[in-house]
């Protein structure tokens, strides 16, 4: 287990972009940033944790929710700098309601992004606990 | 467009982290970086445009293998911080020849990642063109 953290490619703050993606359908969830010891809690606990820049810490992805991503398979790439967790999904990963971060779609007829997702929870019930 | 791609959250370096995704299946093919101007050329052209930062400058995705990716859709984020590229891939997305770059699959029992994709082309015959 430590040899193949180690061997990852992480950037000069320690970290690498982790893609979070459905399991069960192969739907991108969220991007976020990772780093080994975020990892290393994301095996142990079989829970993704993620590395909060804005926080500077280690996060439990769903710790105010409850929506944890339960983990199924981790994957690097060639380069050894990113990698992917897939994960089942419990309720959704957006903390605006959505089952996934990417509801915004490219619309070169539109002033701005379209939403293409309609919310699975109302935030402010589930976040004012 | 314009006001779509300015209101992404760019890095201090002017980039976001780019999924590409094959649209035909959801498999993630590769994570990239890309920025404004390779945004503009990705949507003008209808092929992956990505910065790469080891270049310093805009690579046309498979510009020596021919190995283009065709946009079919293009996605952000809650936090308008990074993209999602849905894509055709021509053949394959990895330099080392495999479909996508994530071959590797993080298995507790072994010292290394295990590869678990097949190579579909072979890169000494295709970059010694």
């Amino acid at each position: 287990m430590d040899a193949q953290l180690d061997s990852l490619n992480y950037d000069s703050a320690g970290l690498v972009p982790v893609v979070v993606q459905d399991f069960s359908n192969g739907e991108i969830l969220m991007l976020a940033w990772t780093n080994r010891a975020a990892l290393e809690k994301t095996i142990e606990t079989g829970k993704v944790h993620t590395f909060s820049r804005s926080r500077a810490r280690i996060a439990l992805k769903g710790e105010s929710s409850g929506h944890f991503q339960l983990v199924k398979e981790i994957l690097t790439d060639c380069d050894r700098d990113a990698v992917i967790v897939k994960v089942e999904q419990l309720v959704a990963a957006c903390h605006e309601g959505y089952r996934s971060c990417f509801y915004r779609r490219y619309d070169p007829d539109e002033s701005d992004w379209k939403i293409i997702a309609t919310a699975v929870f109302d935030p402010k019930q589930v976040y004012s606990k």
